[in-house]
C-alpha cells in the first residue's frame, strides 16, 4: 500500500512500488518509476522532462528518501538507498549507485556517472560529466567543474577516484583526476592530476604530504587515513564487513 | 488563452500575457506584469510586497520561463526571454536586459542594473548596486560583493564589463570594474580593476596574461577568446548575425 | 485572531499566538511553538521530526519572520525577531538568541549555539557544534567546518567571538576561535585561532594588521571598527542606547 498526500499531484503513468510515501504538494511526472519503501517529502518534483535528448524514466530505488523542495530531472537513475537532503536538483542522465547520499542544495547537473556509497554534504555542485567513484565523500560548497576556457563546447568533467575526500569550499579544475584514496584540502583550487593517497591544498593545489600520515585528532594517535579503518557510520553491514575483513587480511 | 492550474493562487489584479502558464502552487501577487508566452513553474512566488521602499510592478517580459520553486519581488524588470533555473531569489528594483539566464539557487540582491544577453550558471550571488555589461557570462558559486567595510552604509556595487567571463567560485571585491572582453580564473579574489582583455587569477588576483593568448582545449589550436567569435549556444539569430558581421570586417 | 491560508496543513498539536500568520501551503506539524505577531511565508515546513535523538518542540519566538520556502526541524528554538531569507534550512538542537537574522539558502545543521543579535547574510554554512557569540555578522557564502580529519567522529565546532565580522565567501576551519571584534577578509581560509581586534586574510589566512587601523570608504576618514560606533541599521532602539552609552562612557 502506498500513502500519497491528498494534495499531492501524480500523473497515473507513474509508477509507485509498494509501502511508499509521497508527501504533501510534491508532484509527480509520468516518466518516473518510484521503487519500494521510498519516502518523497513535501514540495517536490520530480520527472521533470527535458525536451531536447533521448527520454528515458526517471528511477528511483527502493528504500530511498528524498527530502522536501527537491528537483528531479526525468532520465536519471540511481540505485537502492538514496537519501537527499532538502532543495537539491538532479539533471538528466546522471546514473548512480547504491546508497548515495546528496546533501541539501546540492546540485547535479546532468551526465554525471557517480559509483556506490558516495557521500555529498551541503552545496555541493557537480558539473556535466564528472565521473565518481565509489565511496567518495564530498564536503560542504565543493565545485567540480568542466569548462577549462568558459563558455565553450570542450566539457572536461571532473574524475574522482575511489575513497577520495574532497573538503569544504574547493574547486576541481576541468578534467582533473583525483586518485583513490587521496585528501583535497578546504578551500583548495585543483589545477593539476592528484596522485593516489596524498594530500593536496593551497591556491593553486600543491602536494602536502601523503594521507597516511595525518593522525586522527581525538586523542588517539591513530592515522585518519584510510579513514574507513576507523569510520563507519552509515554504511550498511555487508560494507563494514568486507572493510573488516580487508584489515584482517592486513593484519591489523 | 492562459494556463493557470487549479492549485495556484493568483491575485485578481495581476496581469497574465496570451500564452502563458502558470504551474501547480505557484503563487502570482497582484503588483506582477506577466507577458505573451511565459511558463512558471511549481512552487514559485511572485511579486512579493516590498513594503520599505517606492513600489511598482514586477514585469516579467514575453517568452519567459521561470523554473520551479523560484521567487520574485515586485519592483524588479526584465525583457523577454528571461531562463531561470529553480530557487531563484530576485529582489525589488533591478532592471535587466534581454535574453537574461540566471542558474539554479542564483541571487540578485536588488537594485542592481544588468544589460542584455548576460548569463549566470548556478549559485551566482549578485550584491545590491551591482552593474553589469551586456553578453556577460559568470559560472557557478561566483560572489559579486558590495561592501567595503562591512558593515557599513557605504555600498559599492561591482562593475562588470561587456563580454567579460568570471569563472567558478571567484569573489569581485567592492567597487571593482571588471574590463570587457575579461576573464577572471576560478576561485580567484579580485581586490583591484581588471583591464579590458585581461586574464587574472589567485588570491590576491594578478594579471596572468591577455585572453587572447588562450587557446582552445578541443585540439583545434584556435583562439579561445574572445569566446563569441567561436561559441554561440543559445544566442539568437539576429546576435550571431551582428557578430559575424563583425568578424568578415575584421577579415577573420 | 490568528491568519491561517486555507491550503495550510496544520496539526492540531501545533500552537500558533495571536496575531500570527501561516501562508499558502505550509505545513506546521504538531511539535512546534510559535510565539505572537509571527509570519510564516509559502511553501515552509516547520516542526520536522528527528527520530535519532531526544525530542523537543521547535520553538519560534514573537514577532518573528520566516520568508517562504524555509524548513527547520523540531528541538530547536529561536528568542524574538527572528527573520529569515527564502530557503533557509535549521536542523535540530541548535539554540538562538533575540533578534537573529538567516540570510536566503543559510543552512544551520544543528547541535549549534548563537547568542543575540547575529546577522548572517546569503548561503551562510554553520557546521554542527558551532558556537557564536553575540552581534556577530556574517557576509554571503561563508562555511564554518566542524570535522578537522573528514570523515570523522570528532566534531570541533567553530567558535566565533562578539561583534566579529566574517567577509564574503570565508571557510573557517574545525574548532577555530576567531576573537571578539575581529575581521576576516573575503575568501580567507582561517586555520588558526584570530586575536581579538584584528584583521586576518589569505590563504592561509594571516594577520594583516588592527581592525582599528582601518578606515571607512565613505570620504569621512573615520574609523570602521568597531563597527557599532558608526552602524546601527536595524538594531532596536535598547541596543543603541547601550552603545551610545558606552560611546560616552569612553569620552567619544
Amino acid at each position: 500500500m502506498t500513502f500519497i498526500h491528498s494534495s499531492a499531484q501524480i500523473s497515473t503513468k507513474a509508477q509507485i512500488g509498494e509501502a511508499s510515501e509521497i508527501g504533501p504538494f510534491s508532484i509527480i511526472h509520468g516518466n518516473v518509476i518510484i521503487g519500494k519503501n521510498v519516502k518523497i517529502g513535501a514540495f517536490c518534483e520530480l520527472g521533470i522532462a527535458n525536451l531536447q535528448g533521448p527520454r528515458s524514466p526517471l528511477v528511483i530505488g527502493d528504500n530511498s528518501l528524498i527530502r522536501s523542495h527537491s528537483t528531479f530531472y526525468e532520465s536519471s537513475s540511481f540505485e537502492s538507498e538514496l537519501i537527499t537532503g532538502h532543495y537539491v536538483t538532479v539533471r538528466e542522465n546522471s546514473h548512480c549507485g547504491k546508497g548515495f547520499q546528496i546533501g541539501t542544495q546540492s546540485e547535479i547537473q546532468g551526465d554525471c556517472k557517480i559509483g556506490n556509497y558516495v557521500k555529498f554534504q551541503s552545496n555541493v555542485f557537480v558539473g556535466k560529466k564528472t565521473i565518481i567513484g565509489n565511496f567518495v565523500r564530498i564536503s560542504p560548497y565543493v565545485t567540480l567543474t568542466n569548462d577549462p576556457t568558459p563558455p565553450s563546447n570542450t566539457l572536461l568533467g571532473c574524475i574522482i577516484g575511489d575513497y577520495a575526500v574532497i573538503s569544504a569550499a574547493s574547486v576541481i579544475l576541468p578534467g582533473v583526476k583525483v586518485g583513490s584514496h587521496s585528501l583535497v584540502a578546504a578551500k583548495a583550487c585543483v589545477l593539476k592530476d592528484v596522485p593516489k593517497e596524498t594530500v593536496v591544498g593551497g591556491v593553486p593545489a600543491k602536494v602536502l604530504g601523503k594521507t597516511t600520515d595525518i593522525k586522527l585528532r581525538d586523542g588517539s594517535n591513530r592515522p585518519a587515513y584510510p579513514w574507513n579503518k576507523h569510520f563507519t557510520r552509515n554504511y550498511p553491514k555487508e560494507i563494514l564487513k568486507e572493510w573488516s575483513d580487508t584489515k584482517s587480511k592486513e593484519g591489523l
